[in-house]
């Protein structure tokens, strides 16, 4: 069957969306579609115009025998800036302080569509660099690695407190937290990664930096190295900060149990430099 | 800016398949191409047959003034035999195999375009069911109903075996775990989920149903209605199983640690009759 091009657009587009930075040869959709290869280039021209003008990502095209299309999920900034301030807002709200000036955040970490977002929002600012694993810590990291991962196309590891059977064998180190400072234990399945990839950490808190320090240790028991820290909010404090080099979206300035305030900002996104589309 | 046919195809198939069970009036898409409503049902449907007929989903169209279009994610069902096919034969290499007869899953948890396909496949198969709620058990089920929550376009909330600050009043249960008989604890913060809501629940694994009866006694205690049960793999096993109705994608029936050999068969997922595309 021949499709007409409307149709090629549309399962095109599908096609690309879920399958972020891999290489698609043209023969793939000009095979599927029974349609010549200059057909396919032009539908794609039109696919990458669209994708550019409403920021969805760019489309690069490498030529050759060994050649094809590629889609790179790319945000485009002022969707960025629009994510983190609806995010300050939904943050800000005064029943989300808990005793002790915790935050009440899980219920954010657990909306696909926001998680999505913020996945495409890191996804983006390192789409550029050589990523092969993302990795967090058990429990509520999971959803934000989980989603970048799906725009880099890379797998997560998971590393938890704890050994379990069905982890096979594991690495397990020990670390400082950074506020308590007491001696905590993160465990890594072996063969979750392999020696020499490149992890990009990620996690939805970070205060002193203990636990992503902790991640950054692991990743020398595994000769891994460390490719970038990705961290939801950042609370400010006094220490020093253990790790340096992170992306955050919010920045957590001070909780006020008494008046029920909470002072937030834009975290460093931005203001590192970032170049996004 | 007035837009060509072929981009707004391109842009609408983006933004549809962004929000799935989702209703978009027809003005939102008339108003940001500035173009007619006649043109724009058109441009759907394009979308619906090829969605149709490539097995991406269904367009439902509401009329009337307060109508618009919804994308539903269904599979076909021939994706779901291929995947339940590949998922056989990765699962039965035998370097899976770990201590105790225990099956190292992990990595292909961490695979987030193969959870994207699982979690289409369940959300197809309860796309037709009212659901509010995903619900899981830290930390292996975490991936999967992330997955099928952004195709349902619902949350998901965790359930945890401690309590910890950052989840603010929890709400605790005691129950049996279903193979080493042993009373265990599980924990759900209160604010997870409102009395009513129907929730979907899943895990990775299941054997005699032990921590899936913790999770169905956990939705009575937030007066929630049990919406279904999906899990990836089930264990065969001498014991009454403890929950019925429930789908899963691939039966695991023996693992012999002398010979390594693992014998996996298809789930009940179709044998339960669920109609597909």
């Amino acid at each position: 069957m021949k499709w007409k091009r409307s149709e090629r657009l549309v399962d095109m587009t599908h096609y690309l969306l879920e399958h972020p930075h891999q290489l698609i040869p043209l023969t793939y959709f000009s095979e599927i579609y029974s349609s010549a290869k200059s057909s396919i280039s032009e539908d794609l021209t039109i696919v990458k115009e669209t994708f550019e003008e409403k920021g969805i990502g760019l489309l690069i095209t490498v030529p050759g025998a060994a050649g094809g299309v590629k889609y790179i999920p790319k945000m485009a900034q002022q969707e960025v800036r629009q994510i983190i301030e609806e995010f300050i807002i939904e943050l800000g709200h005064s029943d989300r302080l808990l005793p002790g000036g915790y935050l009440f955040m899980t219920d954010l970490l657990g909306n696909p569509e926001l998680m999505n977002r913020v996945g495409k929002v890191f996804a983006s600012a390192f789409s550029h660099k050589k990523i092969d694993v993302i990795m967090t810590v058990a429990t509520k990291g999971i959803s934000i690695a989980h989603a970048i991962a799906r725009h880099l196309n890379v797998p997560v590891v998971v590393v938890r407190r704890d050994s379990k059977v069905t982890e096979g064998s594991t690495v397990s180190i020990n670390y400082v937290s950074g506020s308590s400072r007491r001696i905590q234990t993160m465990v890594l399945s072996k063969r979750s990664m392999k020696s020499g990839q490149r992890v990009l950490i990620t996690d939805d808190f970070m205060k002193v930096g203990g636990t992503m320090n902790g991640m950054k240790n692991l990743l020398e028991e595994f000769d891994c190295e460390l490719a970038g820290i990705a961290v939801l909010v950042e609370a400010e404090h006094a220490d020093e900060t253990l790790v340096d080099d992170y992306y955050s979206l919010v920045k957590l300035h001070e909780v006020n149990e008494k008046d029920r305030t909470i002072a937030l900002s834009e975290g460093n996104f931005f203001s590192k430099g970032e170049k996004l589309i």
